[in-house]
């Protein structure tokens, strides 16, 4: 068959991972990919650990370097802007950095431009006046936003910091931020940080921010930010809970509270959209528009337990980024469904979920009753060294016993993000609470216990809610 | 209902778990333990962690405290030995420490009586005279032999030690005893230590021990132990590769060769045995013999790739003993399986396995062609401080994809033992090493990658041994 031209737009984890897999799959394929800027395969994730200075040089946070790729026969065309999407003739306008305009034709087209960062409606941080990396005030999404973050610490020596959002990485980067020596506040909206787990675990988190030195601020909405032009300093004022005003004066102003889809190529060239605005695609990846798919931040997630949501994670657009290079090929991967699986170190505690939380559960609207149980085993033997516990939130459905999710937040050594894997097994295969304690896991007193705490967990939750109706089968008392 | 009389003999993992169980279930039944020592609920694999010293007070030990299991409301009699169990009357002879018998009446029976230390025929191990305790010769198995190991080691301030057997609990007393500040040599008649796992990956537990000082000697079977009365020295010879006389003097002998399983009591009765001699049972832990249940170490293991076998495991013999206890009180609960999970710790390098390793899976002779791939991803992304290559090892059947087996080692920071959890689930749910791509795993660059390296190692097996036929698939060259 005639080699197959496969065009793939955007230099991060989906795009990356369509052309991998399309060049793995095809030697015989043409495989181009065009990236916006200069870096080609970062890892986005890797920002706030070369911010804090543990990762020495930038380059460092490539996932591959531009030879590596290039040594799997794909092509790689940086600082290339795709413009315009021509569907019928199957032709992408990319605009180069000296501003030429060419054509690329494909068979088979792959969106992967990814996410933007969600600019609030914040004064001073919108219209034509707003405050930038000039002043001191960054948002963070790209390696051009890390250069300036970087920038500003090496030129300006700022002091103090004000981090608005308190996700994922708001409270990477107030880690980075206070492990470089600035006084770190920390703002958020809500009334708990991490308000992706359950506010009892967001509080844990939150005492560990302040156990290092964080100010954390919640239910406070950053209303605007200032330049004081004599000094530099940045004015930073905030509404909390009953009204009260909060005001804090500091050097540098982060802004993380989000993404958004990344939308106006596919969009401008009839693609139909989703969820949050996302590109819509189908288990296979394929857009409304014929042979073109898309894949990772910019397109809306088929969720095992939601159905189609959008839940942009780094681990979701290789998944589909693999299965768009595969089915632009010709193949028909099905892209199985996230869980939402997700982990956070902050300081010297790790967060992690998968599935969905009680009120999430209750919101999906299909027929659960979903009840959480906390409990609290330690990650291994009391009785050998360094054993500590770990908190765990487990979900389930009680009219059909079912599994829905699972919360952990513990120490560092307590192993939560592999723990959270192996929730994440049952939750794949749509495990029955009661049906973990039967998985066979491993045991050494150093590591775990003869039931894992995953497994003491869900016993907890089965005792909560289904001893009762054990106890009524067996006809006991 | 009249409460139900459940008695369980024995008082480790099994007879405990069978007893909590009921307890839990039926909160009017009457529960009785027999324990023939006095260490009730013990963890045998903690002791090389007292014999170490990192573990203060041998009663640390105990998972539960005797006060502790008596609050649950069942009974506990210590140092009582059951000595005949009459099936037609249903009720168990028990003699106590001072010789007396009593009859316990039941209305269901527990056999808990796991196993005992193998003794290999090696001269000055068997017969009459054979050397033992008192001349620093030990066996390691109860905590009655664990209070021997630490008089000799107070009594006789041994300067060196040979270690007879390089499995889990060798590998983990020849740490504990080196820890102690010993010298020791351990001698395995197999070609390499930990033969539990593949050759390729006892070398890197080897190589383990010897930086750690362990004299390793392997493919050598020890004939003789004999001891020099007027030094006390014991004097250790064995029979190397190629008939080479190996011979080596050592102040404390301990042998550990593994164990058979305790089946005497339940065979006089008529019980059934099975594979290895071990008690048969159907997945209800049910003997041939009427209201009689075994459970642990004791009885045959149904193994979910293998069916039946003999695989004792602590993990194992807590899930038995917890459905043994269900099905006393008149469940149904079924025993899903073993996949043979096993973890252990050597000094600062973990091993760990589940499933089958190629020649197992050949021999099951089950029609599979098992091929096995190795691949050495690191554990977290190399960027991030602390990165380290885990070795995996995958197995799986290259006619229907499945996976059967993995095997890991890697250092302390690795999270190897939660890791061998999620290939666990996998397996459990009997999935294709392929789709182990499709479980959604969670990332960050601390402690794992996109992909993590549990997937990375599957793509790696079908990279090597599916990728030809996907290639085919997509008519690609």
């Amino acid at each position: 068959m005639a080699s197959k031209r496969i065009v793939a737009i955007g230099g991060s984890d989906a795009g990356i991972s369509a052309a991998l897999r399309a060049r793995e799959l095809d030697p015989d394929s043409e495989v181009t990919v065009v990236v916006a800027d200069a870096y080609p395969n970062f890892s986005i994730c890797g920002i706030p650990y070369y911010v804090s200075g543990e990762v020495g040089h930038w380059s460092d946070l490539a996932h591959r370097t531009l030879a590596d790729l290039k040594a799997t026969g794909m092509q790689v065309r940086t600082d290339s802007l795709a413009t315009g999407i021509d569907v019928t003739g199957k032709r992408l306008t990319v605009r180069d950095a000296d501003g030429r305009n060419e054509e690329l034709p494909y068979d088979a087209l792959i969106v992967g431009t990814g996410a933007v960062s969600a600019r609030p409606p914040i004064e001073g941080l919108t219209g034509p006046d707003a405050l930038g990396p000039k002043d001191g005030v960054h948002l963070l999404h790209s390696m051009g936003d890390t250069f300036a973050v970087m920038d500003t610490l090496a030129t300006r020596h700022p002091k103090s910091a004000v981090v608005i959002g308190a996700g994922y990485i708001g409270l990477e980067m107030a880690e980075a931020l206070t492990t470089r020596g600035l006084a770190v506040t920390q703002i958020e909206a809500l009334p708990e940080v991490l308000p992706t787990v359950d506010a009892e675990l967001g509080a844990l988190v939150r005492a560990e921010l302040t156990a290092h030195g964080v100010e954390v601020i919640t239910g406070t909405q950053v209303s605007a930010v200032t330049r004081d032009p004599s000094s530099d300093t940045l004015h930073v004022r905030a509404t909390g809970p009953g009204g009260r005003t909060f005001t804090c004066d500091v050097d540098l102003v982060l802004v993380v509270v989000g993404v958004r889809p990344d939308t106006a190529l596919a969009a401008s060239a009839g693609a139909r959209l989703g969820v949050n605005g996302a590109i819509d695609v189908d288990e296979y990846m394929r857009t409304s528009l014929p042979d073109v798919y898309a894949a990772g931040d910019c397109a809306v997630t088929h969720h095992r337990l939601l159905g189609k949501t959008w839940l942009p994670l780094g681990t979701t657009a290789h998944k589909q980024g693999r299965i768009a290079g595969e089915n632009a090929l010709g193949g028909y991967r099905w892209f199985q469904g996230s869980l939402g699986t997700q982990v956070v170190k902050v300081f010297d505690l790790v967060a992690a979920r998968t599935g969905l939380r009680g009120h999430e559960a209750q919101a999906a609207d299909r027929g659960w009753t979903p009840a959480t149980t906390t409990s609290r085993p330690d990650d291994h033997k009391a009785y050998y060294p360094g054993a500590t516990p770990i908190t765990i939130r487990v979900t389930g459905d009680t009219n059909t016993g079912l599994l829905l999710g699972a919360q952990l937040v513990g120490r560092l050594s307590a192993e939560i993000s592999k723990r959270v894997d192996t929730y994440a097994a049952a939750l794949f295969h749509a495990m029955a609470v009661d049906d973990i304690s039967d998985l066979d896991l491993s045991y050494t007193p150093p590591f775990g216990s003869p039931w894992d705490a995953v497994q003491t967990a869900a016993q907890a939750w089965v005792n909560e809610h289904q001893l009762d109706a054990q106890r009524r089968m067996l006809g006991a008392a």
